[in-house]
């Protein structure tokens, strides 16, 4: 626990898969791939890639070292590889990273970790599936006044009011596959885009690094085409919308006056002992918001100049980590939001 | 002509199917479309929707009496439909609207202007393929420099650098279909939601209009689940957003020590004879940035409260059009610009 | 009329001010002044600038060419001086717009305008500010209940949550001052900001044209500087901010089982005819939201590069105006619904 | 060091005054003024404040538990005053947070740290100031293209091109007063903003901990109204889109065909040893669009519904203490950056 906000605002599940720690693991990973198809290429040494790997295990990183090496390069990437040549030792550390260029290390490594974040995020949904069915199932027979403009309309069924909720996230769900096709893809084009050191060996290197990493090859070169993270964040924040209207829907259904949802476990005030604070429905809404503003941030780094764009893709960086955090806490609030749901809606 | 921004910064062929008396037209296309089939159906009497259409071509709403209404109501609907009632006279005017609500009637005739839209995009996306890959057969093979980062890295050819533009208008474009699917649906679901107005005939009665309209009938009740609308506007930005990576290329291409591009008929100075600015260019940033911008707003539109939030709702009245009209203008341009391209690269 | 949304959306008041017609009429003003300052600074004949005044009157700039013009240049300026000049005639046209450039005119006509437009903000606030204080006098001692995060907390009184809103609009009004001296401003400094054709005399024109046209001198080029224009966009945020936060305490205090507000004249349902909707509160809250969004682009439009950025000053252009009219908007509502109040709170 | 992107994208300075720590000593802090203000005011006994103030030097808080009680009740606040009692005992322990509520301490507590942020942005602007300054008297002389739409026009001066940017961060300074005047601010108002716990003697408590803790009392109840928030965030970004106007400058005055400017140190390529990359004037632009983007959160959560929203609130917890790093840092990489400086222009 390094804050008193961990719990509220971070996902302690995601901070372990988006930490610089595992940002490094990765990108070694990926020089590790890079190494061995390069190697069954021809292209380096076979005994180079395997010094390469199995020099792996032991490499701890300068962290200060690397911060500062980052704070010059603007990348990570050229300090790791020279720490790692070093690890590696002269015989063979020149082999590695042959051919690569920093955007190919670091966004493939990305590549390789929101593989590990969306299909956290694909069981979230299901759970979540799940217990909007069993709300449906308890509650949804119960009465509720539909509401709109603010004002009460005409009677409902709670069930009526969970279908939509249902159907939100079922669409993000469906929404998941394209969203892993698009974003789960190799990195690998050099400094230019133009692989010119891979030569003829480009197609057999990307497909052995992909297939090693569990990534697909994409048909086109995906240095400056930053469409793909645009996607990314619009579904991220397709997902914290669904759950922020349903956080804005309990929030109001809570309201004394109105009381057509129980919860148990909500907030306490330090002031005042009565209150019970939906907590978790706020804070959905919060995270809805957070995320509808960071969203534009990825999409002006769309217009990405030339051949890499330091500024437009360390923009990213600066969104792309915290829009996730804030998608994985929404998931989780949510679930548990229902979880404590002991009533919606007025039985008849 | 309006102003003097309308060709800069607007598409006329856009303001034609997105203005006020487009959006009212449409609306009663969908009041039609419901009184048929509800007719069909058994809900209203046969001879109350043979009026009803028959009477449609002479209706000239009163636009200054809508404006007041609008004010009152926050939508339209109700004003519009009492006009319509009164042009169709006492005996059938109540059958007018039967069973659905103002949300029905706007955002149906959304999805209908959107198809036009959408379609329009569609063209004009294809042009601008073919025009890409004219200049890729005829400057291809010249000789550029790969830049990241704002300096020279090593040689690339033209075609190096269109095939990133083209690949990200050919996503752009791959993606249309799925947005498409999403939007052009059909809203039918009555005052909450619920469709209670309707009985078991609902199912025909959305069949039969959606086939009349040209859209699908959603498997969930669109009013208060606005995901399409967040995709929509994810798409839009996601084609600025490429053609200003384009246009920010030309305008880097274009500085006078690069000339790595040239371009007839570039904009004129009040003050400066000799310049020729790179306008078209410049303006495909500019409308990138601004749908970057507007997206946001779309997604804080996703917490719509309730069975229909009239505050989020509202919200996307006043984003959705001026980003659609951005991206007209920004595929016009960017058509435009690249029909000027003179030569791009160095030949050998 | 233009638009059955012309009322909900838009100020009539605005659109007289701010649209092209304005503009461009702006713009003459400035040239005359431009005109009329150089030639007592002797840098123009005497006789050029009295014929240029003259002719003033009767021009009548043809829109179409215009808008053509601004096409090919970004700008309209020199466009707009070309038909001018051939109105004036060959014996003085040229003297027209000398040593100035488009972004000095554009600029200055801006600010002019902003003058007119913040004068009517302020009289807005002011009877927002009456219309809160007659409130409290007559409902300030009712009883309310605090609520906090959704949920009642303790009693307070109408006066203490009125209190609030009239402090939020209180240090808005009180912000305008420092607006108006940042905005209100002259630009005349040249294509590239060295005002080199002026010579020593271009302090002398720029005093006499801002005392002309009721603008200050600032003591910096204005081209690149935008900063005075992103503080106007907060403080329009900052207005709109208030009275959303107003617009969203009145839509929950409306809710049927709460009724701690009674409003008359509140809007109706094409569907359901005893609902009376909070229109203008809801829509309060859409316009606080649309300003929020917006401001993002104004200041992503400070990163203005080199002497003038046709990218990020169009954005300007595509942005300003809407927060503007946004503002006018939810001034005129919220005056409407405060004078719509029939009661808050509960008597004792 | 706990990221190899911490000196890139974070300022160490800033982290030790906002993080978690930074953040609860400080609430620490608020409570032992409140605890001496109302002993002051007789509203506890003296030995309580004794008694709280001679424990709080030991006071050691679980972090772990904290969080928890966060998680749960959307603050700190309660539970860190548990445990603080806990500590000092069950004698004087009630004593403790008598009258007040959370938002009391957190937003007092932010109020105290920015102070100290607000100060060290104050000495480095100031820095910057006299930076620029010496590049002025260094190379103002040199002859520079001024350039506007990203073409080449007339020549300047490096001094003109300079003077731009010491005017926007002059006027950034000067805005520091207004911002730190609105923000260095007392909240103690009570569970609902009426501060009924204190009765007559809230002034004099008031002034007593606002002397104590280098704050003034505010003429208004700060909890629901957040327009000082948005304007410091205003501040922010204008602060940084000062910066990213002088880096996006820089970095297209670097590019190797302009060479306008010449700099030391500049960044490594992992593939390309002799490229150059202005990575600092990158990262300028990046900031500058980062606090841009965020900005629309702060003025999102103007909305602030009732008494207090949970919402709204802890968006601003989200947003503000990334604008003050990314503000922190652009500070320092200009400093950087302007000290990298070899030359600007070209001598005659």
């Amino acid at each position: 626990m390094t804050g008193h906000l961990d719990l509220l605002l971070a996902d302690p599940d995601l901070v372990a898969l988006l930490d610089s720690a595992a940002d490094l693991a990765t990108m070694v990973e990926v020089e590790l791939a890079l190494a061995t198809a390069s190697a069954e290429a021809g292209l380096i040494p076979q005994e180079a890639a395997a010094a390469i790997v199995a020099a792996a295990p032991g490499f701890r990183p300068d962290l200060t070292a690397l911060a500062a090496d980052t704070l010059r390069d603007g990348v990570v990437v050229a300090g790791l590889v020279g720490q790692f040549r070093d690890h590696v030792g002269p015989a063979h550390g020149a082999a590695l990273h042959a051919g690569a260029t920093s955007q190919d290390i670091i966004d493939t490594a990305l590549a390789i970790r929101l593989g590990r974040v969306l299909a956290l995020f694909e069981t979230r949904l299901a759970r979540l599936s799940d217990g909007l069915a069993v709300l449906s199932t308890r509650f949804g027979h119960h009465r509720l006044i539909g509401r709109t403009r603010m004002q009460a309309a005409i009677p409902i069924t709670v069930a009526d009011r969970l279908a939509v909720w249902q159907g939100l996230l079922a669409r993000a769900s469906d929404g998941l596959g394209a969203v892993r096709r698009a974003n789960l893809v190799l990195s690998l084009a050099g400094p230019a885009g133009t692989s010119e050191r891979f030569g003829d060996h480009i197609g057999a290197v990307r497909r052995a690094m992909a297939s090693r990493l569990g990534l697909s090859v994409p048909d086109y070169v995906p240095h400056a085409a930053r469409d793909r993270i645009a996607r990314l964040g619009g579904w991220l924040s397709e997902v914290t919308g669904a759950l922020g209207k349903i956080g804005q829907d309990v929030a109001l259904m809570a309201q004394n006056e109105i009381a057509e949802i129980a919860l148990s476990g909500a907030g306490g005030s330090s002031a005042m002992a009565h209150k019970q604070n939906p907590v978790r429905a706020e804070v959905l809404v919060t995270l809805a918001r957070f995320n509808a503003v960071q969203l534009s941030g990825l999409h002006q780094a769309l217009v990405h100049e030339q051949e890499r764009s330091g500024a437009a893709w360390t923009l990213e960086w600066m969104i792309l980590p915290p829009m996730l955090n804030a998608t994985g806490t929404a998931l989780r609030h949510a679930d548990a939001m229902l979880a404590s749901v002991e009533r919606i809606g007025i039985a008849d």
